[in-house]
Formats: structure tokens, C-alpha cells, sequence
């Protein structure tokens, strides 16, 4: 790798993100100041925008990682007496049980495999059985092992039943159609540093405008307090605390560079031509994906260890890092795995040289064949 | 001012950071590398020798601005059945009081008048009015008038009476002296963006080793669980949740300088002489400062509002900023006034400037004298 360069971050975020974005932090910015409430009020109508939110919907912004809008919009948008169902097929889904568990929410655990996605049939199912539910909290696509579960389908049938719906779109967001007139949602959560390709930092939650207003007095949490937050912001159009404005100036920067790029279809068509090169080049090193083709996410791919006792990923992450490559664990608890991303500043072009790495790196380790242990029947 | 550049802030925060520390943030980091680890582990440990902490001290940095990591101290080190003095002496004490009571801990809101200090004869008092409170929360820069309030002093009779003591240092880090030996602490918080010269967008708790093993199972919410994050850290040296990763980098590089430039002392000189050359310069103008010189912190500074019908804040503050300097609003409650930072990467010729530049505000708004309305008697 070029010397002095970083390693491309081939992980579910933080991202590689572009010299543009970077260089937006280069500035100083009055979190009380006029210009700066500006970016906010922007990026805001923009990002509830890249849902079709029109004026029944608004977005409010929230410091911290994205964990910390996933609380916050359970937290708000869920009443103290509510009853959630989480159709749970991986760690994302995982941790949004342990939060209701947290705030004291009932919460209905409803396990699917991490090889199945989530469909409206399976909640469906599940709400009719227990009609005490008053929400659903899903995530859009699980990048535990990487697979799309069925917003469309979800949403619908929640809105057929008369239940609220909380989405993790953290790492859908801006790369995979959502429409809020195919998915009407109560609130959908998705955060900076992701397929906006901005830097970590700040979250935000798309909140149908009527939950926003209703839903004061929920929160367990001053800091997350999200009907607190929207209210402040309407009067003031400034955060109640002190912003992460070098990250806000990051993301204003990465939005226009989203628009510049043609929007959702453009940066969804990259990230797709990524993930196939990927699953191409590295299928033809002898790696299998985890997932089937028809529930793979274009964001991240999971692929089988190769079975080879030469192989340990350890080495192998250290070896493709030194190539110029930051790959990421496996976090599947049955087989074990490790996965790759497809989505930042970068194109198939990244894809193709990552695939060289590890080609490079299981020469190195004297690993002949990538094949895992278990063949899925095909 | 010159085109292009930015106002410099004279506000309590985000700050005017150096350039070096901005251009830290043009890099990406992988928030699962041993690099970026390492950057974790060496900032945690230098925040912890500022204060002298030593092995019996540890540090547990939080995602979000600094009122995240205030909630999550008073969530995590306050047991459910504890019960909170807090001495009140403006608005971040007043913060202290809502967080309690969104958290279901009992809170004594003490008031002191806001251009008096907390002191521990006070403190004092309160405990031994009422042996059932466990802990004291104090805030010990109250940046509401930018009254330094006595730590040592609070920390020695919390001490002597056997209660935990949560300190609010969010203003005072790195500028103020403070030292386990003379103000033993259970935690005290602080953040990135202010005194240590970073970007905001992430704060941290230094706690007690003991108090941080102790403490698992308190908190109300999982993204501000420090047990949790703390536990993890040990074990992975990594965070919990996505890290700012751009903003850590930012802190590193900031803290670097701070000890390059000599660590707390000269940074506290520094900022000393901001805050006397700016109320040298205010005065001569004919402002009058809120507070009294012995119980001003050299932080912010708070003035009189001048008696003129020629003033309103709102023209002041525009026409400082086309001078090219962001002024901060007041934040008493029974008088008008404005605040000036002292605080930032700054040096006592900004001081003569923004003085010059508020001269020049005055002749343009028709003030002929900056007087308040009311003097106090000396």
C-alpha cells in the first residue's frame, strides 16, 4: 500500500469516505450561530427527503453512535405500558431486545434464523398470536451476517393491524429503497457514518410528525430524549447540546456529494456492483458466501472460513491489513465467518484489489483452498 | 475579518480548535484496528494522569456531547435507592437536578445565588441537615455566570462524611487544577470539545477503579451504561459502539499539544491572561463584569448588558460577528447580560481584538457608554 495512506475500511462503518468529506472538518463552527443552524436545518430536510417524507414526517438529529437513536426512538416512541415484537435474526436485532430489556419495555423475542430473513408473513404470524403488541422494531438489513429483511412487507402489515413500527435502517439508509408510502413507519433510525458515507458521530431518527409531538414524556433519558430534542430544535433550530458540529459540517458535505452522485438509485447501484464483484472475485479464490444471492444485502458480506487448517483469521486480517485492507469479523454464533464490506468511497475497482489481497495474503499462509467445512446444499 | 475564514469563538464551546487538531480528522480510521486502539488506550490514559489518577483511577470515554456523559455518570454511580445533593448555583447544576429526576434519584436542589460560589461550609450544612444523602453532584466551573465553585474544599468535607461526589469539570478540565490527592473523586466528567482543545462529540468519565467495577447493573439505559463500556474495554480495548473515530483522533492530537505546551499550568496561564486582558479591555470600554475577581474562573466571562436603549443583544452579537468574533448569550435569569469565552486556541491578541471589535460594535450602534443599568456595590 502507498505509504502513509490509510487502510481501506472494507466494515460496516466507519467507512473510508472521501477527501471532500474529510476536509468539511477543517472549519470551526458556533453551535449557537445562525450558519450553523442552517446546516442543520439542511441536512434535516434532506435526509427526511431521501425517504419521500414530504411534510408528514421530520428528522431529528441526536449526538452519539447509532445505538444511541436506536434507544432513544424505543425509548420515545414505545409508551412506558407498550409491548414490542422483535423479528430477531442477528446481533443488530439482538441488541435492540437487550434495550427494551433496559428500559423496562416488554418485549416479545421472536427468533429467526440468521440465514432467513425476516418477512411479513413470519410477523404477521406473530402479532395476530398476541395482539397485546403494540410496536414492531426491525431492522432493515441485519449486517450480523448481512442479509435484507422485508421492510415493504413488514410495514404494511403493521399498518393493517393498527401497530407502530421502528426501523434500523442504520445501514440501509441512503443505499436500498425506502418510501414512506411503501413503508410507513412510526420512526426509522440510521446514523452519519454509514451509506451517507459521513463520518461517525451523530445518529438521527425520521419521525412521523404526529409520534414527534405525541410522544413527549416517554423518554427515560434526558440526552436521548427525542420529543424533547425535535420541540427545542423547532423553536430554536438549535441542538439542546452541544453538537458534534465538525461531524455535522462532514455529513452536510456527504450529502450534497449523495445528491451530486444521482441519490439512493446511483449510490444502491455502486454498492451492488461492489458486492458482486466481491462475491465473483472472491467465489472464484474457492470462498462461499454465507447468505443465498436472493437475501444478500448489497452492504456487507459474510463468507464461510476456509477450512483449511492454515487458516486463522487473526493472521489473515493482519496480513490483507498490511496489503492495504481492513476486513472485519465474523459475528455469527454457529459457523465460523468473517465478513467484508461494500460500501464507502469506493467502487468495484477497490472490490477487484481486495480480492487480489486476499489472494495474496492465503498464498502467504499457505492456505490452497479457500473452501469452507460445510457445503450448503445448493 | 479575512475572506473565507472562519469567526473565531469566544463561547463556552465548540471552541477555535489549532489547525494540527483539525487536520487530524483527514484520516479514516478502522474503529475495530489495534491503531485506533491504541489511540483509545493512550488518551484514556492521559486524561487520567491530568488529574493524578494513577492506577486507582480509570477513564470511560462516552459517545455524545458532555451532558451524555454527565447523565450517564449520575446513572451509573448513583444507586437507584441514592439520594443527590446538588448545589445550584445556575444552569449546568440545574441540568444535574432534571437528569435525577428523569432518572428516579432523589435529588436535594440546593440553591446558592448564581455570583456565589458552592463552597463546602454549604455543603456541609446540607449533609448534616440530611444524613440520607449518599452523594454530592457538583459542577465545578458553573459556566452559566463562569463562577468557579471550591472542589477541594466539597471533595474534603464529602469526604470526612463519608458520600460519593460526582464532579461536572465539563469547563475546568485542563485549565483548573485538580487532583485526586486534594479532590478525591468518585467521577468527574469532562469533554472533548472544550478545555483540552478538541473537536465536541464525545465526552468522558474518570472514575474510581473501584466505583467503575462497582457500579454494573445502576444504569437506566445501555448506550449510557459506563459499566458496560468500561467492562468491554478491559477486555477489547475497543468501544462498545461505534466510536467518533475522527473526533477521538482530533482529541489525540489535541492533547499532544496540551502537554507540549506544558499540560495544565500553562494552559491555565494562558487562559488567565485571556480572561484579564478581556476584562481589563471590557472595562475600559465601560462594561462591567457579573462577577466579583475572586470568584470569577478564568473560562467565560460574563458582563453587564450596557443601560443604552441603543443596545440589544442581537445587533451586538451581528456586528461582532461580521468582525469576525461569535460572542455567546447570556444565561442568568433575573439580569441582561452577554458572555465572552476565554477558552480555545486562542491567545490574549484575540482578547485586544474582540476588545477592539466590540469598541468599534458600540460606535456603530450609537452606544456612547457601556455601562449597566445597575452597579454593584463594590
Amino acid at each position: 500500500m502507498i505509504r502513509g495512506n490509510d487502510p481501506i475500511l472494507l466494515t460496516p462503518g466507519p467507512l473510508t469516505t472521501s477527501l471532500e468529506t474529510k476536509q468539511a472538518m477543517l472549519r470551526d463552527w458556533g453551535s449557537w450561530d445562525a450558519a450553523f443552524n442552517q446546516v442543520t436545518l439542511s441536512l434535516c430536510r434532506d435526509l427526511v427527503d431521501i425517504v419521500g417524507g414530504g411534510a408528514d414526517y421530520v428528522c431529528v438529529p441526536l449526538q452519539g453512535s447509532g445505538t444511541f437513536s436506536v434507544e432513544a426512538a424505543i425509548g420515545n416512541v414505545v409508551p412506558r405500558n407498550g409491548r414490542v415484537l422483535v423479528p430477531n435474526n442477528g446481533a443488530y436485532c439482538a441488541r435492540i431486545v437487550k434495550i427494551c430489556k433496559y428500559l423496562n419495555r416488554a418485549v416479545v423475542d421472536l427468533a429467526v434464523p440468521e440465514d432467513q430473513p425476516a418477512t411479513a408473513a413470519i410477523v404477521e404470524a406473530a402479532l395476530r398470536a398476541d395482539p397485546a403488541i403494540t410496536h414492531v422494531a426491525q431492522v432493515h438489513c441485519e449486517t450480523g451476517a448481512g442479509i435484507l429483511n422485508d421492510l415493504d412487507g413488514i410495514a404494511q402489515a403493521c399498518r393493517r393491524l393498527g401497530k407502530g413500527l421502528i426501523v434500523d435502517a442504520m445501514s440501509s439508509f441512503a443505499a436500498l429503497p425506502i418510501d414512506v408510502k411503501d413503508a410507513p413507519f412510526d420512526a426509522l433510525i440510521a446514523a452519519s457514518g454509514k451509506c451517507l458515507e459521513g463520518v461517525p458521530g451523530m445518529g438521527f431518527v425520521i419521525m412521523k410528525k404526529s409520534v414527534a409531538e405525541g410522544c413527549s414524556g416517554n423518554s427515560h433519558s434526558l440526552a436521548l430524549d427525542l420529543a424533547d430534542q425535535y420541540a427545542y430544535m423547532q423553536k430554536t433550530a438549535q441542538w439542546r447540546y452541544t453538537p458534534p458540529t465538525h461531524v455535522v459540517a462532514a455529513l452536510r458535505a456527504a450529502v450534497d456529494q449523495f445528491k451530486a452522485e444521482g441519490g439512493q438509485p446511483a449510490r444502491g447501484a455502486r454498492y451492488a456492483a461492489n458486492c458482486a464483484t466481491l462475491i465473483d472475485g472472491m467465489r472464484a479464490l474457492g470462498f462461499q458466501a454465507y447468505l443465498r444471492p436472493e437475501v444478500q444485502a448489497p452492504i456487507i458480506v459474510t463468507f464461510h472460513a476456509p477450512a483449511d487448517p492454515a487458516y486463522d483469521f487473526k493472521t489473515f486480517y493482519a496480513k490483507t491489513r498490511e496489503r492495504g485492507y481492513i476486513l472485519y469479523p465474523g459475528k455469527l454464533t454457529q459457523v465460523e465467518t468473517f465478513r467484508v464490506g461494500c460500501i464507502g468511497a469506493i467502487d468495484a475497482n477497490e472490490m477487484r484489489n481486495v480480492v487480489s489481497a486476499v489472494a495474496e495474503t492465503l498464498k502467504d499462509m499457505g492456505i490452497r483452498s479457500a473452501a469452507p467445512a460445510l457445503r450448503r446444499a445448493a
